[in-house]
C-alpha cells in the first residue's frame, strides 16, 4: 500500500465519521418519535385520520433511514466489506414492512447512549445493561402484544400484561400465568431470556469487582502491590544510584 | 466562596447531621411499631376500639416523620438543593393516604442497619442485602395481600400465601400457582424480582471475592504481591542506602 | 487466667476433640442408615413386622444420637456455653417426634464430607456443595412427599414428583405443574430456594476465581507480581547489599 | 521403571495419538450427519424407502463409532485403565437401541470445538459454552419429543413446543405452560437445568473477570503491579549493580 493511497482511505474514513457524527443525534431523535409513534399504533389502533399521519410520519423516519443507509454506503472506502459488515443496518432498512422488526431500528439509540454516559468503566457499563434491558423490555412488550393481542387462546391480552409478561422473563422468573403461543412472540421470549441472563451477568460481575476492589482497600496486608507501589520504590531505587553516581565523582574528584 | 460563609456551611450542616444522628434512633423504632402495627392492621383487619387505636398510633408516627422533615429541611443550609435530593422523603410524609406507600417509612431502618453492623465490608454487604431482602419480602407481602385479598380472581387471598409468593418471586423460581392480577401487585412483583437479582448478585459476588483470596493465600507462587511484601521490599532497599552512605563517610573520613 | 487452668481447659477441649474424632464415622454411618430406613418407611410405608424392625432400628440411630450428644456435653469445658453453641444439636436430638426434622441427622454427613474432600480450596468447596445440594434434594423430595402424598388438591404425590419438584426449586426453574400446598412443604421449598441461590453463587464465583486465575496466566502483562516475583526481587537486592559489604572490606584492607 | 519401557509407552501412546487426531475429523462429520438424519426421523417420522436409507446410514454411522472404539482400545498401552476411562465412549457404541442415548455421539463434536476455537482463554470458553448449551438444547429438544409426542396428556406435542420448552428450561424461567411428563423427559430436564446453571456462571464468571481487568486498566493507582512491572524494576537494580561494580574496578585500577 503506497502513501497516497493511505493518506486517501484517511481522509474518506473521516468524511464517512463526520457523517456518522453529525447524522448520530436526528437518527435517535428519530427513533424516539418512532418509538412513540409504534407504541400509539400498536396499543391503540387509531383509525382514519391520525392512521393516516402515523403513517406518513413512519415513512418519513423510513426515509431518514434509508438516506443515512445510502449516504455511508457512498462515503465507505470499501463498499464490499462495509456492506458485509453492516447487514444489520441492511435488515432494518429494507424489512420494514415485518412490523416487529422496524424496532431494530432503535439500536441507533443504544449506540448514542454508548458514547453519552460516563466515563467511570464499571459505572458505564450497567448504565448500559440496564438501558438496554429497559428498551428490550418496551420494544418485547409492543412487538408480542402486537402480534398476539387477538389470536384465540392468547394470554398477553393488554399491553400491560404484555409488559408484565417482559418482566417476568428477564428476571427469569417465569410464573407461566402469561405466556406467548406464537412462534414469533417464543423468538421474542428467547431474546428477552438472553438479555436476562446478560443482565444478571453484568449485575453480578459489577458487584463482585466492586467488593474485591473494596475488599482490598481495607487490609493493607492482602492488597495487591500497584503500579503506582513499584513506581515508588523505583524512584528509591534511582536516588541511590543517583547517589552512587555523585559519591562516586566526589571519590575521583578526592 | 469565603472562609467566613464556608465556616457558617459547616456549622449549619453540622447542626443537621447533630439532628439526624439524634433522630436516628426515634424513627426506627417508630418504624419497627409502624410495621407491627401494619401488619395487623392488613392482617387481622381489626373494628371497633382496637382500630381506633391503631389508626391514632398510626397518625401519631406520621406526625413524627412530618416533624422530622420539617426540622431537617429548616436546618439544611441549601434548601432547595436539600428538597431536589430528598425528594424519597418529601413522599413518604405526603403520600401516607396510599397505604402501601407508608411502607417507604421502614427505609429508616435500613439507615440504621448501614451504621448498626459490624466493619468487614464483606460481611457487612451480606447482613446489609439478606435484611434489606427480609424487610423487602414481608413489606411486599403485606402490601401485596393488603391489595388483592377480596378481588374475584384472586390466588393471593391469604397472608401465608402472600408471602409464599414473595418468597418464590425474589427467589426467581415463580412457579405460577400464586401471582399478583392488579397493576399495583405487580408492580410489587418487579421490585421483587429487583431485589432478586441483586440477592443473587451480592451472594454471588461476595462468593466470588472470598475464593479469589483463599485460593490466592493457598499457593504463594500465584499469590499476588502485596503492599505489605513491597514495604518489605522498601525496607531492605534503604537499609542498602544507609549502608552505602556510612560506608561513604568512612571512606571521607579515612 | 491462671497457667494451670488453661491447660486443665486444653487437657479437656483435647478429651472432646478425642470423642468427636472417634464418634464421627460411626455417627455418618448411623446418618447413612437412617436415610435409607427413613426413605423406606416414607416411600413404601410398610406394615407388619418389618414395620416394628425399623421403627426399632430407627430408635436406635437415636439413641446414638443422644449418648454422643450427652457425651460431649459432659466433656465440654464450659458446658453453658456448649449448650448455647450447640442449640442445633439439641434440636435434632430432642425433637425425633416431629418426622421431617429428624433429617437434620444428617448434618454430621456434611463435617465428615468437609474433611474427606481434597485440599485444593476450590475443588473442595465445590464438591462440598455439590453433595450439599443432591443431600438437601433428597431430603426436601422426602419430607414434603411425606407431608403431602395424601392430601387432597396435592399435586406431589409419588416420590419421583417429590424429587422433579425439589430439582426443578433449586435450579430456580419453577414450572408450577408440581408445588407445596402446606406450610411445611412451603417452609422446604424455602431451604430448597436458597440452596439453589447459594449453589449458582458457589458454581459462578469458582468459575470466576477459575477465569481469572488463567486470563492472568496467559499474558504476562496482564499477571499480577506475584510472592515468588517480589522474592527474587528481594533476593538480588540482597547479592546487591553481599557484594557492596564485600568490596568495601577489600577496600580497607588495601 | 525403566528408560526402555518408557519409551516404548512413549511410542504406543502417540500411535493412539495419530489415529485420534486423524479419526476426530470423520467422526465430527459422521455425528453431524448423524444430528441430522435423527432430526429428520423424529420429526418427520417417515416410512417406506427414506426410513430404509436412513436407517441403513445410521447403522453405518455407528460402525465408524465401533472400529473408532475398537481401535483405539486395541492403541492404549494399558487396556484395562484405557477401558475405566472411557467408559462414556463404552456407552454410546454399546447403547445403541436407546435411541435419546445415541446423541450422546454428538460429544465427538465439542471435542473438535474445543480444539477449533481461538487462543484466548476467556472467549474460548464463552465460545465453547454457548455452542454445548445450543447442541444441548436442539438434543434436549429432540429427545424429549420423541419420548412424549404421543403420550395422553402430554404439552410437548410439537417440535416447536420442544424446543420452546428446552429455551425456558435452560434459561430457569420454567413458565409451566409446557412441561415433560415421563421419567426419561425429567431427566433430560435436569441435564437442560445443569447445563442452565453452568451458562449463567460462564456469562457471569468471563464477564466479572472483564470488568475487574478493564476497571484495573483504566486508574493505574489501582492496577496490581504486573510481572512487566517487576521486571523492569529487576532491570534496574541489575544496572546499579553493574555501575557498583565498573566503579569497584576502576577504584581498584586507581
Amino acid at each position: 500500500m503506497q502513501p497516497n493511497s493511505e493518506t486517501a482511505f484517511m481522509q474518506t474514513e473521516t468524511k464517512l465519521q463526520r457523517w456518522e457524527r453529525r447524522a448520530e443525534w436526528p437518527l435517535a431523535a428519530a427513533a424516539i418519535v418512532f418509538l412513540a409513534l409504534f407504541s400509539r399504533q400498536v396499543i391503540a389502533e387509531p383509525h382514519g385520520s391520525e392512521a393516516h399521519i402515523l403513517w406518513a410520519v413512519d415513512w418519513a423516519i423510513w426515509s431518514l433511514f434509508v438516506v443515512d443507509y445510502v449516504v455511508r454506503f457512498i462515503l465507505a472506502p470499501n463498499r464490499s466489506r462495509w456492506f458485509v459488515r453492516h447487514l444489520l443496518d441492511f435488515a432494518i432498512v429494507t424489512l420494514p414492512f415485518v412490523r416487529p422488526l422496524r424496532l431494530l431500528r432503535l439500536i441507533v439509540l443504544i449506540k448514542v447512549l454508548q458514547k453519552a454516559v460516563g466515563d467511570a468503566f464499571r459505572g458505564r457499563i450497567l448504565v448500559y445493561t440496564v438501558s438496554g434491558v429497559i428498551l428490550l423490555i418496551y420494544s418485547a412488550s409492543l412487538a408480542v402484544f402486537d402480534k398476539e393481542r387477538y389470536l384465540p387462546g392468547a394470554t398477553i391480552t393488554t399491553f400491560g400484561k404484555a409488559l408484565w409478561w417482559s418482566i417476568t422473563t428477564v428476571t427469569t422468573v417465569g410464573y407461566g400465568d402469561v405466556y406467548p403461543i406464537t412462534n414469533a412472540g417464543r423468538v421474542i421470549a428467547v431474546l428477552l431470556m438472553v438479555g436476562g441472563i446478560g443482565l444478571v451477568g453484568v449485575v453480578t460481575a459489577a458487584l463482585a469487582s466492586w467488593i474485591i476492589e473494596r475488599v482490598a482497600e481495607e487490609d493493607t496486608a492482602i492488597q495487591a502491590a500497584t503500579v503506582a507501589h513499584v513506581e515508588e520504590l523505583r524512584g528509591e531505587i534511582r536516588e541511590l544510584a543517583e547517589e552512587l553516581r555523585r559519591r562516586g565523582d566526589v571519590d575521583h574528584h578526592a
